[in-house]
């Protein structure tokens, strides 16, 4: 089930960004470039630049960025201790409003 | 209807905090008894709290609180009239962007 | 599929107002004659507007307010590549967190 | 000084609203009266609206309207031990980073 | 005094974007060349793009983009009743808490 | 000047830190506890920590916010370099809106 959650989320992810590309604005590709360069490692790694971007996700409450990061950060190797202390900061710096976002992001943590 | 609905939403509710709860961070769990607190009887009754909660919810547009306090406040004897009136506020203070998390309030109320 | 999903919607759309009108709160009745108002063609003309109000949705990250303003967009003969500027320039203030409402947004452009 | 704080804000406040009416815009002024009158006494008192006014505008972050509303609950009668269960519902609701908000609030109400 | 506010806020705007551009980091570059391609003319005019960014600044609530782009729409030639009717959807989509941004743009305005 | 900057900012903190204290309510003080605590090394360093406190104040555009994790990230040892990776993250993932934000944090960082 865990890989079946991933691969839907990604497939569908992969098939919308289409979309939005094959509406040929240069600015918006230029945008998602930089998105995705934005985590690369340098002088801070991968691995924290994608716990920056899940907290990030969390507090805004976009749940698709969510799942993104969290994907991301399973990646790098973030471990379930890690990952509740990262949920922890976003939940008392966001507020409980961030709790249903956080409810369902310990759920596809452990789908992954 | 009204009932399945609520007992639907209580339950995954519940679900889906035992998740995040056996992840076993103390902060959290600190968090969620913080947030409990917040709306027990004190100065303000839980009534008054109950709506406090339910017209943050609402400009903050988070549906799963929205619909939390929505019960809360039913279970605390909150009128239609006075329901109506806090919406009202919260849409005065949010604007029409709240209006779609209204409407969806406005169904709930009625399965309640 | 088209027609199919704007039908939906907007069947939906009215059906939801339509209970929350039924409440008979007057200042919420005065406020969608606001909102509704607030679109009419007058020194702006209502593309302008309603590319306005697009924009403002996507910001403020709201589907259902992105969808209505899409359909009205189509109506007053938003083009494409007027569409896609719109989009960019959300995307720009609002940040990659704007980018799943962009997909979604996209997706629902080709259906209209 | 208390009583200076408040002159202050009002007289810089009416000063404002003058310049925005006299703009001419027949929305904004309806807009206006739609904003007052949804604090008017109703099912709901004038002091339970006026604390549901001042936990929205903590959780959305407005110190303008915060300010407005310490004023208005205060003269509704609202004591410090409930001003203070209506911060922390905020402070719950909205997380740390209404902090800074609450801390001038509580500044502000003590001039008061 | 007009040209002095105006002055004053271009100024200090280049002084703090040079220290930012100073630390050298291109992708933060780059996204402000992309921001301001994002308002050149294309198949929408600056005009209407700067008027779709002013109506993004006031539902976000940020007052220097706000003046930013209060400055731009003057210089695309944005008339009072124009920049009234961009307010008024903005004050409608956004609710009573951008009414402080709205009370300072309007001033602002008038000093323009 | 950098001394002077630091000593005001957190001078002032603490007598507003302490007019809420002063208020009495348990749930505040526990929640300003949580809050310090969340930063503690555990799993994640604190140097990490607090640059997720500083992406999640930009994204949430709270400058007192900002000011105060930028302070405890110098102390923590992040360097400029670290600094401008994750204000490239958070203008990413917030947009243009967090500008003003990233200007005032790269100008305090100067006098750090």
């Amino acid at each position: 089930m865990a890989q079946k959650w991933r691969k839907t989320f990604e497939e569908e992810r992969s098939r919308l960004n289409e979309i939005v590309t094959s509406g040929g604005h240069l600015g918006i590709k230029r945008f998602f470039a930089l998105d995705e360069q934005a985590y690369h490692a340098g002088a801070l790694s991968s691995k924290t630049k994608e716990l920056l971007g899940l907290v990030a996700s969390l507090v805004l409450r976009c749940d698709d960025c969510i799942s993104y990061h969290l994907i991301k950060c399973k990646d790098e190797g973030v471990t379930d201790e890690e990952f509740y202390e990262a949920f922890n900061i976003a939940l008392v710096a966001g507020g409980s409003i961030v709790v249903p976002h956080l409810r369902r992001a310990a759920e596809r943590l452990e789908l992954l």
